[in-house]
């Protein structure tokens, strides 16, 4: 190959969606593709050929048709590989962080409602089946994220974490991969697989201030303890590909981390596949370098394989030619791209069967699973006196609230254009399953972000006082309130939300990328809806749709039932709808413990134990909701821990022995629950500081009434193993409590010792 | 040396004021003392002889009289002596935070105010008066705080913080050490020098969510950047002592951390003196060991030296025996305590002359020393239509509010117990400067922190009431509002402030150690009670009496002028009534961001630059008064900047070469002013990421009216350096721009370079 073909074959600089254009004629090839290709001699790959939304701006009247995907992708393999020296194919690049983003993607709940369903296997599920959407179309890779460990919510892509720990987001990360990959090595080349890039590598989840690709000053046992596992396990699966994150570690962009991109990644991990960096970020490295050459020298040494957009990778044979990087790096991550090429078997069979997409996207099976993960994200926090499920008694019901009837605020960031009937809406979720001599009134109540100094006023109030006639002569009231991150056509896409907010429907962004918030109180005036609509007297049903964990402590004693549904995907509205009405229990747990306030963050459970937790003056330190709560319509009885042993010797465990620990769990209440019971350890005497408390180990087990089940989990090496005073990943005697219970504030534990 | 005397030598363990009692004979030693003694057949040191406030219950009626201290001193060092088989001296060490925490004991304004004089000299003079202070009585250690670097001021000890930067820390540390040890080794016999004790080592300041000793997770090169300079200066100005941090960095104690205390402390800064423990803190370690003696043999081998009152360092003998340490390490240790004795001229001259306190304790020149700190700590935040200096047109005054005639209140925790005529309330300072013609009326406002659910809020709603209709007759209204740090005999003293409400002064406390808070807006109904009064329409001054930047978004608007004088000690009514009155001009400048809210935190302006700074959709990420911010009675117009030499090449300045910057800076108004003048850089393109902005320099300047100054700066290697990505501190090519103005946000920069 020559050097400009190696260079090619490293970059990934346009956007897809402008490969293409729809006219009169049919659909053509632009220049401006052709002229890439032309740049290398051939193209590493492609990003969102079909990605549909306000950013690429393409809807169904300008983007191609699904059925017509694969022709499209067929059509752009074929240029490559005809208009080329060596004919190498093109790696298609694909969003799909919570589902495909494009023309009738199927769009799943957001990672903190796969993060709350505790269903590892499910989501497997569910991710093959996206991956199969992508595949058929014609892509290749699909871009997700599951490695960001959400430390602070005010972070706006707090939604694409699974959550505050690193052990429940690698048990979901190695769901992905298995779904969207398989198990096996081979399986990639299937018409039905993809090669996952997880994103983002590394610690984006605790940036400064919450602050989007703020800086994280942490130090490497935090990377170690908190932020690399997700992405071990993902590795371990058999992950194709990570993306570099935007943000710094301790002054050191991840883009240039050689410790962690090469040193972490694939000297200890054993990683294969390729690093692609984030969009434009290799450009963002200028202000360390000072110009395009450097930037690109110094991250391809330190481990980037793959562009994203940027300049900085397309200077890459200028630098070699400047003596600013080696060809034999050149070589290594033109290597490590032609392998991923091959894994996939493009070499072989680099298009795609034309007929695939029309039945796979949007299938029913799909569908069905969709809508279980919905059902199971959603959390109940708060069922007064059993309000929950109704009962048939409320005849009149109230639905108010500005997520009531929005679909695209149920769907999270990074979505796709939707048809008009797709999915339902939270309303249509609760007329589909209310008693059909049910009387439903709808009202909007307010915004999300309803300004008081705009000149919305009036019809604020207005809106608010309906809502509350309405509420006053119904039985109860169903409030759907929260954030949003929707964006819309014409706005500024990357403006932070303000910029978007429309006089017609209010559905102003409170969350989403870039769209960071500094108070997480609800915003507008839906506080003073929840407490007007309380003070009717009617009870008050509280669903929450929302990207990140809310302050709820002004709203929570006004409300008698809280649901917690995040932004719960197409089939979100169904899901409600049967949860309120009975027909399914809600089984979600939070997998990121909720704040009293701002004022009182970083709230998460597994903080470092620095002797005795301190509250505040004004108020506790303790989450308002703590991690791994969720209620049911059933009840449950935690019996006495066992375990096998209660000492081991480090020899011991390292030789295969573990502790079994088990439990019987009993359905007291009058139906069918489904329970996640949860393991944590507290750990010390083991030479450094240990955590308040650490997720071990979870099950989800359905019970029948009255039924028992023993639950057992193992602590085995892997488990028990830390990061030691000299940063090995080590064994070390220690004594230790393991606690199980139904969230992360059971007292039954029972203490067991690692000796030496 | 036996071993149980080389342990000796290590133990600080009892509190010093239970080592005497006073009684109707007089003053005798206690049994617990003696025992002390006895117990490692000398002592290595004995803390807080004269620690007078609630925690030791010593007050004027039960503890030793201020002439009578050095009585006390010799003769515990006597028996010490006379007791022992080696009659080694004893180290009696004392708290001096903001003076000496003893009867009697000059207050100065509080860390904050120190820092927002910008004046080192002035510092290192008031220093030098607290040092002699403390030896006069017979002492010979003080316990300074210098090296907490505020990252997060929801902190309750944020007020013993110099401010947020480590350049205006590193300055007045080196100030503190020069003022209490002069310049000179032998200095430290005098008569009126003493060791100082720098606290705490390290990172203590950034502290997880704000809590007292919470775990900081960073990285080496954020602990390099910020948290460490300030030590290295003190130990650079020959600082006798550290004490170790409560907390951890990145997983292990700073107890236990040996690259800490003796790699960079010893091994790199070449730090011969002794490293202290915090109180008890070596008994915590048993999270990490199981066992006192393990946990003194980890400590110990890491590099603290003496103990603080804690179980551990009282097994060191059993942990030689047991063989968890070797004897080399208490050698090692013993040496470092000796040679600190041998420095203080103890041997040869353990007592203290008897007559000294009398003349020196309180002496008028400190007196004069300290209003001097006082006034100049004082920060001008807002001056609408120059409503202060008062020029005599505002005849009648209401003073309100809960911080206007408390003189605990405007002290700081650490404070000693007060005689009835210590200092002068703002009450006081207000009526001492008001022309003769002017009718003072005071009203108490509100309390602190009154809440509304308790029985108070009838009493509250009248005070509020009283306090309007007091400013609805006066010409200009005072209101004395901030936070509260003064602990009360009686009360819990450890209790969060919780304990200690008190129904009738209702003095509650919202900053001091142990005492963090959530919501950083102003407590109780202060807030309602500025609205209330400024809706009289009387102009309204703010005077914010605090320990920490509240939130001033809700205030800020509905007053004229805003002053914030941190606590400013004993003489911090004088100052502020001689500003208010125009007798002194404020020349104070913020030495920490001050935030809108919790929501934003932290605020601090030398932020990491991630590439673009993003607002949060509800507020801005800027601070509502930046870092350096402050005005004056005059106004000043800066010129351009000069450089020498535009750029220099790394040689250049490796041989001592330096940048060169000056600029004039003229008062335009009408009366004299002292202005800080501020030098920042932001660098680019050094190999890894900088900060939005770096203080380099800054130099307080008395300016007459009309008159025109030049200031020079130099930017030198050391400067320039920075830890590289291979973390070496060196200089490295890159482009800067340095700006020089009157706070952070000054526009008018120059571009300079450094070159290969």
């Amino acid at each position: 190959m020559t050097l400009k073909e190696k260079v090619g074959q490293l970059n990934q600089q346009m956007y897809g969606w402008n490969a293409y254009r729809r006219n009169a004629d049919g659909i053509e090839l632009t220049e401006q593709f052709k002229d890439q290709v032309k740049f290398g001699d051939g193209m590493g790959a492609l990003y969102g050929l079909f990605r549909a939304d306000p950013w690429s701006e393409v809807h169904f009247e300008n983007g191609i048709p699904t059925p017509d995907n694969a022709k499209i992708a067929n059509r752009v393999q074929r240029y490559v590989m005809e208009n080329t020296r060596l004919g190498i194919p093109v790696l298609l690049s694909e969003e799909s962080p919570h589902g495909h983003q494009a023309l009738d993607g199927t769009l799943l709940p957001v990672n903190l409602g796969i993060g709350s369903t505790w269903n590892p296997d499910l989501i497997a599920q569910a991710y093959a089946h996206v991956a199969a959407e992508i595949r058929a179309r014609g892509a290749h890779l699909g871009l997700v994220s599951t490695l960001d460990i959400l430390h602070d919510p005010r972070w706006g892509r707090t939604e694409e974490c699974y959550g505050e720990d690193p052990y429940l987001a690698s048990r979901m990360t190695s769901a992905v991969v298995i779904g969207m990959q398989g198990t096996d090595s081979e399986q990639l080349k299937s018409p039905d697989k993809v090669a996952v890039i997880l994103k983002h590598l590394c610690a984006q989840g605790t940036g400064l201030g919450g602050r989007n690709a703020g800086p994280a000053s942490i130090g490497e046992r935090e990377l170690r303890e908190i932020h690399l596992p997700a992405a071990k396990a993902g590795i371990e699966a058999g992950a194709a590909g990570c993306m570099a994150a935007y943000n710094e570690i301790d002054g050191i962009p991840c883009h240039v981390n050689e410790k962690l991109l090469t040193g972490i990644l694939r000297e200890e991990w054993g990683f294969e596949g390729i690093v692609m960096a984030d969009g434009c970020a290799l450009d963002r490295l200028l202000a360390l370098t000072g110009n395009y050459e450097a930037a690109a020298a110094l991250a391809l040494t330190s481990g980037v394989d793959l562009s994203l957009w940027d300049t900085a990778f397309t200077t890459l044979e200028q630098a070699v030619k400047q003596g600013e990087v080696e060809e034999t790096y050149i070589d290594r991550a033109v290597e490590r791209v032609l392998r991923l090429k091959f894994r996939l078997g493009l070499f072989d069979q680099p298009y795609t069967d034309e007929r695939l997409a029309e039945s796979v996207v949007g299938n029913p099976d799909f569908r069905r699973i969709n809508l279980q993960v919905a059902r199971e994200s959603i959390v109940l926090l708060k069922n007064e006196n059993h309000l929950l499920p109704l009962n048939g008694s409320h005849k009149r019901i109230a639905v108010i609230g500005p997520n009531a009837d929005r679909i695209y605020n149920q769907l999270g960031d990074y979505t796709s254009v939707q048809r008009k009937d797709a999915g339902s809406t939270i309303l249509q979720g609760i007329k589909n399953n209310a008693p059909s001599d049910a009387i439903i009134e709808y009202r909007l109540g307010c915004g999300i972000r309803d300004k008081s100094d705009s000149g919305i006023q009036d019809k604020a109030e207005s809106d608010i006082a309906e809502a509350v006639a309405a509420a006053n002569h119904a039985d109860v009231a169903i409030l759907v309130l929260g954030g949003s991150s929707a964006r819309q056509f014409g706005g500024e896409f990357d403006s932070n939300g303000e910029a978007i907010v429309s006089e017609n429907d209010r559905s102003e962004m409170d969350c989403g990328e870039g769209v960071d918030l500094a108070d997480l109180r609800l915003g507008g005036w839906q506080v003073r809806l929840v407490r007007e609509v309380k003070a009717t007297g009617t009870p008050v049903i509280v669903v929450l749709i929302q990207g990140r964990p809310h302050a709820l402590t002004d709203i929570v004693d006004s409300c008698d039932a809280l649901l917690c549904a995040w932004y719960p995907g197409q089939e979100g509205g169904q899901a409600i709808g049967e949860i309120l009405f009975g027909k399914v229990a809600p089984s979600g747990k939070l997998p990121v413990s909720l704040p009293r306030s701002s004022g009182q963050l970083p709230v998460y459970y597994n903080q470092k134990n620095p002797g005795r937790p301190r509250p505040y003056v004004d108020m506790p330190s303790e989450a308002l909701f703590p991690f791994g709560y969720g209620l049911g319509y059933t009840s449950y009885e935690y019996g006495d821990i066992r375990v096998n042993k209660p000492s081991m010797t480090v020899k011991e465990l390292q030789e295969g022995e573990a502790f079994e620990l088990s439990v019987e769990v009993t359905n007291t209440g009058d139906r069918a629950g489904a329970e996640t019971v949860q393991l944590y350890i507290q750990s010390r005497k083991s030479g450094i500081t240990r955590r308040l408390l650490e997720l071990k180990a979870f099950e989800k087990v359905v019970i029948e009434a009255g039924a028992v089940r023993t639950v057992t989990f193992r602590l085995d090496q892997e488990q028990l193993s830390i990061w030691n005073r000299d940063m090995k990943f080590m064994l070390e005697p220690c004594e230790l409590t393991a606690y199980v219970g139904t969230d992360s504030t059971s007292k039954s534990g029972i203490d067991i010792h690692v000796t030496k």
